[in-house]
């Protein structure tokens, strides 16, 4: 389901790496030269163009783009040329780091615990340690600048190693939705209860209980959430379900919010295109026509120019 | 600092297989063999030969075991036999199945949460994942039986995966020692600042704060956490503080307990020294004749006796 192009006979990781540097080399840059070669490669594919390049030239790939590109071109590159996980890693530390008031800052630790597998989240949270020298669980915990009904939310999410396969009990779905129910009634979004549930069962097990929720209660549990209000728990938790229930549709969500209106919101859409390329793109694609009528490309043709545009078309699968 | 002696020419796979398996053909079963093979090599070497064995006779190792071992005997050869990960998982499970009111039963999560390598955890999570079908995580938050408090104690431990160097920053153990202090002085051990910098910071940081409480408030931690009362978040508490600054002290303890008085608790006697025999049990055998003027041996010797006995002073490295 990734929309990546890999071409059918795909040059050496060496080749690779000779085609990069020459279009590092001399004045300017060979933008589309770049965005052949690494838009059209998998994750394993990148992985040993890194390698390679790292062992032929002695510098990092992502330190030869920095200096050789600029801006939002340069941020989707260097992202999508980290390992996922990495990537991931310095998407969350990043949000950490930047966050005040806008609740964005802290989505992306949302969507990397509830949209990925379990064993994709520990590598994240292996990297993060790799990377900066802490956990990332003790970076949430320790950060006085978010709310701690936030921070527990977040710290039970990011904490888990879901079972990862699909056994589902009716039973405990019907109780473990009115325990949801019960809480947000009583607008307790960070009642234990809520955390433990959304935090450590499995994907299969919590969209059984989200189903019994709405068969039980009529309205389905992220509008019960919304009506809770407007704080950033609210928007926090609606996204988890909304990962964890659809990821495809919270992702077209986010590409939609971040071309409407005057602007745009490059980071989002970077981060969306980018993370979810290799996995789920194609279905991204298809939910933004179901609920937009129109098309994510026409969506990134919009809002954007020049090689990031045309990088991010890339990833979508477009020929450029 | 293991006690296990491996011998200086170690027989291939195949040849202990032999050998394991001419000792429970026919009539009777030759019980110095199996703790000769077993209890002589270390944990990627039973690992080669569960696998040999396997191949060889179509059957388990470990199902052989159980048709030819009995009691104590069969269970600690049992617990030695399995890969460490799978071990811990299988004490987890059976502790959170047996627990009614005796905190021992918990005690096992906190020591495998608190006395181990973050990498090990993760693997014991990944572990119980594949052998139960659900998640360790889940199985503590959904356990009604353990009161809540309790629960999101274990939670905060077990769901860790702490940064594993040696980075210690003396303001954050000031501050967080005063955090620990004042939720100790309101008698609210669950309090989150409790939880999340026990479940979340590294092990040398943590003894940074524990050495920084001593020293501003003239008492140790464990000491105040005593004071708190006798309930099991007390105990469970200062196990996890134990494990954390001196495992060695807390696993002679945990000998010292079962052996003392009528009877013997074989269960902890056998958990502590199959699970801490590879990892530190010189350490544990010093302490423990520091603390108590007598020796582990002795200890096993007066409170086990046969095969059991035998294959218990085999980890603890001595010739029998």
């Amino acid at each position: 389901m990734s929309t990546v192009r890999i071409p059918e006979v795909v040059p050496s990781p060496k080749e690779d790496c000779e085609t990069l540097r020459k279009a590092f080399v001399g004045w300017g840059t060979d933008e589309k030269a770049v965005i052949r070669v690494l838009g059209q490669r998998n994750a394993s594919q990148r992985k040993k163009i890194r390698e390679t390049y790292e062992e032929l030239y002695n510098e990092t790939l992502v330190h030869s783009l920095r200096s050789e590109l600029s801006g939002d071109f340069l941020k989707a590159v260097t992202l999508w040329t980290y390992d996922p996980p990495e990537r991931d890693a310095r998407l969350i530390n990043e949000g950490l780091k930047a966050w005040r008031k806008d609740v964005k800052h802290l989505q992306v630790i949302v969507e990397v615990a509830c949209a990925n597998t379990p064993h994709h989240l520990i590598a994240v949270r292996q990297a993060y340690c790799s990377l900066f020298d802490c956990s990332l669980e003790e970076d949430i915990a320790s950060n006085s600048n978010v709310a701690v009904p936030v921070r527990k939310l977040l710290l039970g999410l990011v904490t888990s190693y879901r079972f990862d396969k699909e056994v589902v009990d009716t039973n405990v779905a019907k109780l473990e939705a009115e325990h949801l129910h019960n809480a947000i009634k009583k607008k307790e979004l960070d009642h234990d209860h809520v955390v433990w549930i959304l935090g450590t069962r499995n994907f299969f097990q919590l969209r059984a209980t989200f189903a019994s929720y709405k068969q039980e209660y009529s309205t389905s549990i992220d509008e019960d959430i919304v009506n809770c209000g407007k704080g950033d728990l609210q928007a926090l938790l609606r996204i988890a379900i909304l990962c964890i229930q659809c990821p495809e549709r919270h992702f077209a969500e986010v590409i939609r919010t971040s071309v409407l209106g005057l602007g745009t919101d490059e980071d989002s859409l970077t981060r969306a295109i980018v993370s979810r390329a290799e996995l789920d793109m194609t279905k991204v694609k298809f939910q933004y026509a179901q609920m937009y009528k129109s098309s994510v490309e026409d969506a990134v043709i919009g809002d954007t120019s020049g090689d990031y545009k045309n990088f991010l078309l890339t990833l979508l699968g477009k020929s450029i």
